[in-house]
Formats: C-alpha cells, sequence, structure tokens
C-alpha cells in the first residue's frame, strides 16, 4: 500500500556526444549557480526567468529549455538542497546517518529536517511544493521511509502510520508558519520535537 | 503570539424585526437541511447552488443571497458540524469533555476529531478550507488551544509547540489521504493517535 517511487529528482538530459553533454552539464551549474546567487541576495520571490538569463548571460530561450518553467527552475533548486540532505540521513555520519540508535538517529532527522526547511522555505513556496503533491512527492515520501525504518527498528507499533505523524509534524508549511507568523525560534521546534521523540521512543 | 479569535461561524444576519428573524432563521435551516440530505444522497461534490434551489423549492438568488458562494454553503454546513464538535470536547461528557485526566482527554480528543474529519472529509475539500487559512482559522484555532491547555495540565514541556505537533498529526488533508490513497482503517489511526498520547503523557 506504500507507494515509494525514485522518480528521478532532475529532468532527463537527451541523449548527446560526451562533449555535448559536457558544456550541457557545464551550462546547467553555471545557470544553477547564478540562480542561487539571485535567491541569496534578493529571495526567491525575485528570482524570473528574465533575472536569471540576464545574469547568467544567456537567451531566456535557454532558461526556457532547461527549466521549463519558473516552478520547474525552483524545483531544481530545492531538489539539488533536498538531494544533500537525504544523502545525509542516508550516507551521512551519525548520528544523522547510520550507526546511531533509532532514537538518536530520529532525533537528529527532525532537527536537520526542521533547519533545512527553514533555510528553503522561500524556494519552497516559489516551487509550489507546498500545494502540488503535499503527501505523494518523492522526497516526502523518502523521508516518510526513513522515519518509518527508524520506528520500525525502535519497536513502535504500526510504524508507517506513526511516521506519517510524525512526518505531519514536520510539515514545511507548519514550520514555516510556527516561526513567520507566531514568532516561534527554531530552537524551540528542535526542542519540542526532541522532546517528543524522546518520550515516543524508550532509550535502548 | 498566539493569536485566537472567535470569529462568528455564521455571516451575521442584518437586523430584522422579530417576525422577520424567525422566518430568516427557519428559511435558513430548511436550506440547510435541504444541503445536508443532498450531500448525504450524492456527496459535497454534487451540491450546486442549483440544485440546492431546486430541492428547497426557492429562487436560486435566495440561495447566493443567504450563503454568498458554493463555498460559503459548504463553510456554513461544516460550521454547523464543527460546533458541535466544539461543543463536545469543551462541554460534553468525559473522558472527550471535563472531568478526565488530560491523557484520556487527548485521546479522546483525537479520535473524535478523526472520525470528524472522515465523515466530513468531503465537505472540507468543497469548502476549500484545506487550502484557505489552513493553521489559522477558527476551528484549528480552537482545537489547537484545547489541545495545549490539556498538554500544559499533564506537565509538558513548551505545550504551545507540541499542541502545534499533535495538531498537524491530525491534518485533515492527511487523514483524508492516508485513508483513501493508502487505504489505511479509521481504526489504525485511532490506534496510532493513542500510542502517541500515552507515550508522550505519562499516566498520572
Amino acid at each position: 500500500m506504500t507507494h515509494v517511487s525514485f522518480i528521478p529528482l532532475r529532468p532527463d538530459v537527451p541523449s548527446e556526444s560526451p562533449h555535448e553533454r559536457r558544456d550541457a552539464a557545464r551550462n546547467r551549474e553555471r545557470l544553477l549557480s547564478a540562480a542561487r546567487e539571485l535567491v541569496d541576495e534578493f529571495g526567491a520571490e525575485a528570482l524570473t526567468m528574465d533575472a536569471l538569463a540576464c545574469k547568467a548571460k544567456v537567451g531566456k530561450g535557454t532558461v526556457f529549455r532547461r527549466f521549463g518553467s519558473r516552478a520547474g527552475l525552483m524545483m531544481t533548486l530545492l531538489s539539488d538542497s533536498e538531494s544533500e540532505f537525504q544523502r545525509g540521513f542516508m550516507f551521512g555520519p551519525p548520528p544523522l546517518g547510520p550507526g546511531a540508535p533509532p532514537r538518536d538517529r530520529l532525533v537528529a532527522f527532525g532537527e536537520g529536517r526542521i533547519y533545512f526547511i527553514l533555510e528553503n522555505g522561500d524556494l519552497w513556496k516559489a516551487a509550489g511544493a507546498s500545494t502540488r503533491n503535499r503527501f505523494e512527492a518523492p522526497p516526502t515520501a523518502l523521508a516518510h521511509r526513513h522515519v518509518e525504518m527508524l520506528l520500525r527498528e525502535a519497536g513502535i507499533p504500526d510504524p508507517w502510520v506513526m511516521a506519517m505523524a510524525l512526518i505531519a509534524a514536520l510539515d514545511p508549511d507548519r514550520i514555516v508558519n510556527d516561526v513567520r507568523v507566531h514568532g516561534i525560534s527554531p530552537k524551540r521546534l528542535t526542542d519540542s520535537w526532541g522532546e517528543l521523540v524522546r518520550r515516543l521512543v524508550p532509550s535502548a
């Protein structure tokens, strides 16, 4: 009943010669790093296809061919950050990565997730990620599967459903709303997450 | 920092004579019970302003004057159900209402909320309640305040933030998604909620 699909996070690059592929990859990286500079400087709302074309000194058509749309560009930026965070919890050093008890890994996962969301909140919003496929987007599904695996390891009953509840507590819209609308500090969010996990999962 | 506002859930009725007011209230109830019959029979998606006017044998203009729009009508139906649920946890018999330990009241609250959501899921969706003011709508704010109060009573640290996490776990979109997309039974949802609360809140 769980459908976790590993849809590639980046659009496919059509088959080209090795030389063309290298060029395309270089161009893509150049465009993405120009986009990241624009976001860092002016915020995600200010990142338009025009502004990116101008900043990267390419035609607007090139930007559209590469990313399809503004939302596509935002999604690509977000996916790059997601991939980094995913590498962290799947293969990185403990306690986020393998090697620590599930309780500690869960605490580290939530803390990392909260900071990841707060760093990428604008991007998230601009990509429309909060309304499209909130529950079924590949990063959410992967995060859910990770939390489910840790809860199972810790002996929590029905870990699939419990993981859904915990992932909901880390919902990006909620985290951003708590911080921006209610002025809750990130530390209060991570402390409360730690409290929740430590009470839920007995220490080994 | 918490802003809980008791915005009236129903649109104001303009000032009229007692006789006119009685008539208006009667008409309103007649329209709402016709609307409920349509929803029960054909689902919320099938409830249109035309269908309601036809069923209640009034002009379409009357339906629009009373509810403003289709979403307004859905909101009114939803508010009526919400009010009933709210009376239950604020003034009803224990363990949902006052008189039971906070731990038991929390368990009963989540169970009641999950069934309420599943009964009203279509209405919720049709009212656009899931996208508009997801976090700040009066019913959500009231539910949050209730859970916060119980967590404080139970001695949980930072009950405001913890209540936000628990309310997220009861998010209507998530509950409906778990049941409809993943085929999770309501019983698994309420069992998992009970498990979460019993581990979070020590027994008195």
